[in-house]
């Protein structure tokens, strides 16, 4: 990894600390990308400084699909996008990541955690543009629902992927693996009982969706005669290196072990918005003791790959489904989109400490949309989105500066996007 | 009215319309400001056209408060704002209101219904920016609770003010005013009373909060027995031009009493979360035949006024809270989010058909954001927000080009929005 140094100065918003009003200076080294000092800066600033946001839950690769059939009924839409990504080569995917990194950077995104069908070449994609990536190849059980393929691999292939990948990325500080076991409806129990051995023995996380649905609940309860969060606790697949995407119908018993677990929630409300799931009961998790993560979810699910969007409607849904405007305050809001996502995600945390890797976003709060600022954490929480973040620094390389991307050919990769865009979308 | 003529080309996306795939040029007429044609253009195109976004309920002239007082509890709250706000001078209002313009015309809203204490000199500063607006102030009862007096008038002066500004803009096509009977906790039963028998006579509209919160739902009923919208609808202040902003505790006889009455309900999505007021019955008032608008309420409650991602939240909402990912088609929240508000508003409709007001609104969806782009409805409903704003015209005039504001000062007006808030902030 290449070390850079430098500083940053702006209004600092972190969570756990209250936000310096006075204009601060961060200091970060060269020698090995962490942040050496904070103090306060010389004249004003209309700059505020975040520690990088985490997205703990997306499918980077399937950014080309974007909108693809939008609007039609669900079955249709799978067979849609089941089809178009059938039709995407390993090339294409690389576009594809690279798309979604571009979005991200672009929105303050430092580190994030995926399951998609992750390769070398991908996760080196990754690697190159400089973001954390915590990679879960995604893994099928044997024909339990029809499903795109992990790229027509049977899961002890992908299971032995994984510890392959492991190995690989073993010095590389901005890789983490994780096994990626889809779904209890796309696994089975069976599948579920096996990666929990596997990670019992190589000590890797799990990444996992469960109960996202009320219909997947259902068929659950029906097969298992249990929830998919019970038939993961069970099988031994929850662990204090578990990231549990969704969770949107967990139970009081549900979380209860998820608590006991010490497993992680990955919450995606839009996607759960989106696709009609519903409202994660984020805060009986939270007061459970459950540590929250906040993500996208991948590109039908939610468009946008913005995390300030995702904080900001995380933090409203709750207060508004609750009737409590206090149920999640914002500073434990973007601890969830900070630093406990990093930590869930095997990173350091990030909270703008000296010490701490400079994993930094700096937000433009000049602009109409800004002004006047009577608190930078307020302007963060409920008004700023993608559009507002200017620089953004990973172990201290600059992945954006003043809007400008520094590590991706941004030109280069829409035009590739629209390129496989366009071939998928003649057969429509 | 200063009209103009011109062109914008772009992907139309309009309500009750298929999205024209193919990029498409609308001709405006330079005499009267409408739409005279709309044809397939020549070449390709990065451009989305939407009609000119009608925002239906805002209190814009507190947009120098935003984030003030951010995270105190409610009583607290209360009273920084209410000092702060007793603290502006006219032209300080006059900056406020020019503020919260600059804003709504980089999101791409063309026209907004707005409660406060309006004056000449303040609508005179809308129309001077070019935004159509329907002005309703604030009318408060002879203290039935402490708050804000309507700058310290009586509430008869008010409303006899409001039929005076009513003939003083009769002929200024970007003007409406209305009646605000503030709430039924402010104004009481007599008040709404007296409203009711004004409007009957003056054929004003009103613009009234209703049934926002589940407390004042209680305070209703402990003190006149029935729910705010009924006391409402008793009072007879329910009709074809009633916008009714919040509607969030509406109850089937309260969706039966609105439908009846053919009055509008200005949804605010954000600021019903972010204030734990809860989710707005949209799903059961569209079934019952209710006309929905969709607003951003004040800067207390919602510090951005962008209202795509209000139209964004909206849509996501309801399909999350039922449960039904068909909830609310995108379609028909757009035609919310601008036709059905252009008609509560008393202005003609908007849906980028031949001899409509040219209210346009032009995206720029070229960004990694945007790209690639299967659907532009779904960038618009899913992605957009107020940063891909590029073009705003309103009856032809151009508010916004390639980004830039052509009718406000802007950075005269952060200028000034700044010194106002460093001066009230002394105080904290």
């Amino acid at each position: 990894m290449t070390s850079h140094g430098g500083t940053v100065t702006g209004r600092l918003v972190r969570p756990g600390g209250a936000a310096r009003a006075v204009p601060t200076t961060l200091e970060f080294s060269a020698a090995d990308g962490t942040i050496r000092s904070v103090r306060p800066s010389g004249g004003p600033s209309d700059r505020v400084v975040l520690p990088g946001l985490v997205n703990a839950h997306a499918h980077s690769g399937m950014a080309v699909l974007r909108g693809l059939g939008d609007g039609l009924p669900l079955a249709d839409w799978l067979a849609v996008v089941m089809s178009a990504e059938d039709a995407l080569s390993e090339d294409d995917l690389r576009w594809s990541v690279s798309l979604a990194l571009c979005e991200m950077i672009r929105g303050g995104t430092t580190a994030f955690a995926d399951m998609f069908h992750w390769t070398e070449p991908l996760i080196d994609t990754v690697v190159e543009a400089g973001l954390r990536i915590c990679a879960a190849p995604a893994v099928f059980g044997p024909a339990v629902r029809p499903y795109p393929a992990a790229g027509g691999r049977a899961h002890p292939e992908v299971l032995d992927h994984v510890e392959d990948l492991a190995r690989r990325y073993a010095g590389e500080p901005l890789v983490r693996v994780m096994y990626g076991p889809h779904a209890i409806y796309t696994c089975g129990e069976p599948v579920f009982g096996e990666v929990a051995r596997r990670a019992a023995e190589s000590g890797l996380g799990v990444h996992v969706h469960l109960s996202e649905t009320a219909a997947e609940v259902g068929a659950a309860a029906a097969e298992y005669g249990r929830t998919p969060i019970a038939a993961a606790a069970r099988a031994g697949l929850l662990g204090p290196s578990t990231l549990v995407a969704h969770a949107t119908k967990a139970t009081a018993d549900d979380i209860r072990l998820l608590a006991e677990a010490g497993a992680t929630v990955a919450h995606n409300p839009r996607s759960n918005l989106k696709l009609g799931s519903g409202i994660a009961p984020v805060a009986a998790l939270r007061e459970a003791g459950v540590r929250v993560a906040i993500g996208t979810d991948g590109p039908a699910a939610n468009d946008a790959l913005d995390l300030l969007s995702e904080l900001r409607l995380a933090v409203s849904l709750q207060r508004g489904a609750t009737e409590d405007a206090d149920a999640w305050p914002l500073d434990e809001a973007l601890a969830s989109a900070t630093a406990h996502g990093a930590a869930a995600l095997g990173f350091a945390p990030t909270s703008l400490a000296v010490g701490e890797p400079a994993d930094l976003v700096v937000l433009d709060a000049s602009s109409v949309r800004a002004q006047p600022m009577h608190s930078a954490a307020s302007f963060v929480g409920w008004a700023a989105t993608a559009a507002d973040v200017r620089d953004v620094y990973v172990a201290g390389r600059p992945l954006l500066l003043d809007g400008e991307l520094q590590t991706l050919d941004e030109e280069r990769v829409l035009y590739e996007a629209r390129r496989i865009a366009d071939r998928l979308g003649a057969g429509r």
